[in-house]
Parts: C-alpha cells; structure tokens; sequence
C-alpha cells in the first residue's frame, strides 16, 4: 500500500508550498518511494490530530504515522536502508542538522520578508485569517509592515546565501557529489517561494540558481513539474 | 619521523593564533599523528617558499608537502585513513564544506570586527607593518575603523551563532555525538581569539560556550593548554 502524505496546499489543491513538506517529498523521489500526497490546509487541524500534534507534514507508513520533517527523513533512512542513504552516515546526519537550523534561522526569515504577501494572496480563503493571526503574533506586526520592499529583501537573501554559493563553486550539491537531505532542506526553501511567488530570485548565472536548476531537473523534472512560477 | 606543521605565531614563539592552523593542530590530534609545529610569521615567506605559495598552515610529511588547511585535512583522511575518520565518508565531507563556507563568510569577519585590534596588539614587530598595509587594502579601511565597538560587534557575533547554538541544542558536536573536521574548523575561530584577545565573548550557559569546553578539553586538553586567556 502506498504511502500517504499530508501536503500543505494553497487555494488550489495542487498548490503545494510547505518547505517542509517539499523536504519530504524529495527525500521520498530519493529512496525510490511512492506515496499519495493529500492537500491540506493549516486549519484542518482535525485531519492530522490522528499524528498527535498539528503541523504538517505528517507521513503514514501503513501503520507508522510520522510527523516532522527531519524525523521523518530519519524513519525513512532506518526503515528503507536498502534504498539510497539521505545522510551518508552518522556524521552526514551530524552536519546535515547545521544546515537544517543554517536554514531555519536564516534563509527562512529573509525569504519570508520577500514572499509574505505572495503567500497570503494565494491561501485558500479558509486559511486566510489564521496565517495572518499566527504570524502577526509571532512577528509583533502586521504581514504587511513584515514585507520588505522587493529590491531591498532580495538583495539580503542573496547576501545571505554566501555560504552556499561559495561552497557551490567547489562542489555540485552540499552533500557533495550528489544530493542529499541537506540539498533537500535548503532547496525547500526556493519550492515554497516557487511555487507561491512569481517573484525572480536569483540570476542565472549565480551558482545557487544552477544547483536548484539541478534539483528541479532531479526525478524526472519532479519538482520542475510542480504548481507554481518558472522563475 | 614526525611530521612538520608551520604554525602563524605572535610576538612569543608559543603564541599561535592562526584558525587556519588551529583546524590543522585538532585534525593531527584526532587522527594520533605527532607533529612538530614550527613558529612562523607573515612575513617569513621564504621559509615556506618550497610549498609553491605563502601562506600557512604548510604540513611536510617526509616527501609530501601540502598547504591549505582543507586540503591538509583531506591529504589526512586520505593518508591516514585507518586512525579516526575526520569527515566520515563523502557527504560529510561535503556538508563541512558548508560549514566551512559559513565560518569563512559569516563568523570570521564577525570575530575579527572584535579582535581586530586585540591581534595587531599582540604580533610579532617584524609583522605589523604587513598585517596593517594587507588588512586596510583589502577592507578599504584602518584597522581601528575596522573594529567595531566590543557591546556591539560582540552582540553581531552572538546572533550570527544562532543556527550553531540551536543545532547544539539537539546535539553535542556539528559532525554528531563526536567531534570531526567541521567542529574543528568553527573551533579555531574561538582559538583565534582565545590566543588573541582577553575579552569575554560568551556566556557559560550559552550552548556554543559548553560545546567549544568539550573541544578545549579534547585530547588530554590540547587546546585549553595553549597559550591564551581563559575567557
């Protein structure tokens, strides 16, 4: 039986925007897994208490049920390791969890400050009141005022994005010579501002636009293929 | 017999504050190789012109000569590859090539705005002259401009170790439950400073404060011993 996949979707059911769960969806393309995505929005809350908590993604594995995207990565590297390894190995783990709060701290805030309002609009209307509540409590402003002017927040992403751009002057992936759940992280980042915000981000030829260039050319077009702007 | 490391000194022969060498010193340690460091100073090129460049860390190992601090620690796990494994296999070597590209970019300028003026202080007379005319060349500034003011620049780096704090939250070293080549790299930027500087630039209970005690107390406490402050 295949798989079953909580996915956080925008108005359009094949709207697919979480980083998280694109984190997910990769790791999975990457073990040879097949599983069924199901649409979800943030205030069906009912839908997933079943996981015991309330956020996606939330993976169902027959009678396992997983939530969180980094827990996940780590059930399906122990439980499908005759598929290839997401990790490399205990110390790829170790690292890979740098690039996970890297990721976090940094780039998620400064891709926020740019695509906030491209996320809103695209919400289903169900969603609507409850993003803008929790994130205005979170941010102590409005989504609005969280918005930077355009010009100004991409250039602070892309300084932000130093690190990765010289590293990917030596090597093609950050796990090395072929991706990993390190590359899947950070490029989660870029698929939920792809497919929400027809915003350009990165120059062609930056580094960084050529490695997410090859993780949207990874499966097939997998990701490439997804709902959302050819940015 | 024992390999040659040169390692950047101070005005005193025993003051080593290179973080490049720093990497090096821990990565000998890890993999039980005995070395014979020799104190060197910026403008000592001709004793390391046989290298074919001018800059340390320089490791001679009988015939074999290899500079660059990654390069060294490649040329180790390579060499030495049935002592301690400093990578862990390709896609921990790959990912401490992030990490390495984010303590190049982020946390080492961060530090030097601190220390700065702590290491002109306290280098060797034969080198001031060079480090002032090649720093302010390359920063367009005086060294004294450079230098931001300590509440400050010591507030910038506390929250540039954000994703290194939360990360050791969940976990004792960036390569894991133990140490390898990339908790080395962001250790010898403490090292730097340590040798360097008295100033206090962590809290005790701050996360990053107890991981780099481990590292201190490492080997017998290699590092701790060095000369330095306790800070």
């Amino acid at each position: 039986m295949a798989l079953i996949l909580f996915d956080l979707a925008a108005a359009e059911d094949d709207r697919r925007f979480s980083p998280y769960c694109w984190r997910v969806k990769m790791a999975l393309r990457h073990k040879n897994i097949s599983a069924e995505t199901v649409p979800w929005r943030f205030t069906e809350k009912d839908a997933i208490a079943f996981s015991g908590q309330q956020l996606v993604p939330v993976l169902v594995d027959g009678e396992t049920v997983v939530s969180d995207s980094w827990e996940i990565a780590r059930y399906l590297e122990r439980k499908y390791k005759d598929e290839p390894s997401l990790f490399g190995g205990a110390s790829g783990e170790g690292t890979a969890m740098f690039v996970k709060f890297w990721c976090e701290d940094v780039l998620h805030p400064a891709m926020m400050h740019i695509i906030v309002t491209d996320i809103y609009a695209r919400l289903h209307d169900k969603d609507k009141a409850y993003f803008r509540e929790t994130r205005e409590a979170r941010w102590g402003c409005s989504l609005e005022s969280f918005a930077l002017p355009r010009a100004e927040s991409v250039s602070l992403l892309r300084i932000e994005l130093a690190p990765l751009r010289a590293m990917l002057q030596r090597q093609p992936f950050i796990a090395g010579a072929h991706p990993m759940f390190a590359d899947y992280i950070v490029f989660g980042v870029f698929q939920w501002a792809r497919s929400m915000s027809p915003l350009k981000l990165l120059e062609p030829d930056d580094p960084v636009y050529q490695w997410r260039g090859r993780l949207l050319d990874a499966f097939g077009g997998f990701a490439r293929q997804a709902v959302g702007y050819d940015v």
